[in-house]
């Protein structure tokens, strides 16, 4: 019988989090019983919850960077055993059939993807995430977790890992690439970490000096503000690869004026309003704009193994239930370093 | 001694053409002059005799889709001969060391590509392109004209010809790909020949029903109306490659829409206004936007290949010197099938 479970919940756009409980059902024959003991917190997540991306089905329990351990599994669960560490990210389920499922896109699911929450489920029920004590998941939607992350720091990548990860491996960062990072936040302090343990040369971009011992540290070859009109002068022409992860509006041709030949301008972060660009800008130098929206399964995967072997993980700030409305707060005003993540025990 | 020759002049923004004479020098050692036969009228010979793209040199002689013939060569030439049937692209030189010079894309070159008018000779002296009666250029920048292409139809090739050719080379069209063409004018009558030669399926789209027949006489296997909404639900994600050659403002994002997974939309015009896209619409299904504007001299030469070893080649209408005026009032009128070209005799 279905089990109710401790979970933060909200009730309507912006309104606090309060403690709620949550029914989850029964594992299906193919389906885990994660316990989640640490939930990541996205700057997605506070969207949803302010009700600024449109429909949010309230009262809505967020949350798709998970990390747990399995603790029940359906009679055909094969790849995961109790007592297995596991994550889940940002979707549950998807057809599994179609042309996209098929290439590990299960994320552009012709069907649809389930959204981990803020969904309506294949039982027709609405989909809660991370910010909870359970969740039940098919065995194809759960990723292993390296034995060497720790489950706090390992939440993360669920989402900010696989979303630089993705496109960095897509356009090939590597060895004698020129890679840039705008914004030091979440995505970005992975997409720094990511591309210098990929071997490219590393450029963070940030808009003030504040972040630049950070991203030193972070792996970072080097540091400009994009406050100084100079940047955009003395890196003309410089990058293979720019992945933009802030969420504003940017001045996107003189970001495409710092791409080299051939250059790719990615974005990961989703600025409110579109963004303009000048052809000219585009065709001298077939250059390029594009996106990337987190990854599969086997890419996930991948890029968890791949943080095991080169020893990348987020840095991350431990709060606890209580303090989820205040680290919303920090995040938007772009106070944190550089995750905050739940810790589920405190709920 | 330098040589004077005829040639059609207009000395200011929008001034009708007349006759003039132009002084072409003397070849150097490396040089080729060409007896100009043909010359093809580009969209851009009128963006600049209008002063529409900002500086302009007059008195100007446009033209960058030259077909003629070898008259004379400077002692170190070794690719050419007297008799050579020949083209002259948008270019006439360029550094020839830089990294884009040794990558085969001497029209991006890092010092600066020569264009073939409205630009200053590494002589310090102004160009002058193809409609006159003779040009002297550099070996290295002159085409060789496969015997099969009649002179008159070849000449387009050099700008309408490469201009499509390249992105769809660049991003693989072919067998088993979806290739969209939008727009029918000079490039967009190429691109369709070009994408459907390289055995690709290829949809033309164009405003209205006028231009289905020429369309499917060109090898587009189907072809659809953007004036109608319905195109753009019934064409959704449908295509790995969108080139887009009209030069108006689009709608980007309804463009976006039409591609696949991991979809190109390539712009090869120049509209004049900044292009508007939502980041949501690129990331999910990481989209392409980009763009590319002519080609290098080796790809420009494989292009002309190309087009005789699959009998492509452009739909000309041949006018007189005395008729550009008029034909530059037909092209931006949209009332040209599909590309008109200058018979340099007539002089």
């Amino acid at each position: 019988m279905p089990s109710t479970v401790k979970a933060l919940a909200t009730d309507s756009a912006g309104a606090a989090y309060h403690r709620a409980t949550i029914v989850r059902r029964d594992p299906g024959p193919d389906e885990v019983v994660i316990d989640i003991k640490y939930a990541g917190v996205c700057h997605s997540d506070i969207h949803t919850a302010r009700g600024e991306w449109g429909r949010t089905i309230f009262p809505l329990t967020p949350g798709h960077e998970i990390a747990g351990v399995v603790s029940a599994v359906g009679p055909a669960v094969d790849r995961h055993r109790v007592g297995d560490r596991v994550g889940v990210g940002c979707f549950v389920d998807s057809c599994g059939v179609c042309q996209h499922c098929r290439l590990g896109e299960e994320n552009a699911c012709l069907d649809r993807a389930v959204w981990t929450y803020n969904d309506i489920g294949r039982d027709g029920l609405p989909t809660a995430g991370g910010y909870s004590q359970q969740i039940v998941v098919r065995q194809g939607y759960v990723l292993r977790l390296p034995d060497s992350i720790p489950l706090d720091r390992a939440a993360p990548l669920l989402c900010a890992g696989i979303t630089p990860y993705a496109p960095l491996v897509r356009h090939g960062a590597g060895p004698g690439q020129q890679v840039a990072v705008i914004g030091l936040g979440g995505l970005g302090h992975m997409g720094v970490q990511l591309a210098h343990a990929m071997g490219a040369e590393v450029t963070a971009l940030s808009r003030s000096e504040n972040k630049r011992a950070d991203a030193l540290s972070l792996g970072a070859d080097h540091y400009h503000a994009t406050a100084d009109p100079e940047t955009f002068t003395n890196l003309k022409g410089r990058f293979d690869l720019i992945i933009c992860t802030i969420s504003n509006n940017i001045d996107v041709d003189a970001y495409v004026g710092l791409l080299r030949l051939g250059g790719k301008l990615v974005f990961i972060g989703l600025p409110p309003e579109k963004q303009a660009f000048s052809t000219r800008g585009l065709c001298d130098g077939h250059k390029t704009i594009t996106g990337s929206n987190i990854g599969g399964i086997a890419a996930t995967q991948q890029m968890l193994d791949f943080c095991a072997a080169h020893d990348v993980a987020p840095r991350i700030e431990l709060i606890t239930a209580d303090q989820v409305d205040a680290a919303y707060q920090r995040v938007v005003a772009g106070d944190v370093r550089f995750r905050f993540v739940i810790d589920i025990a405190s709920l």
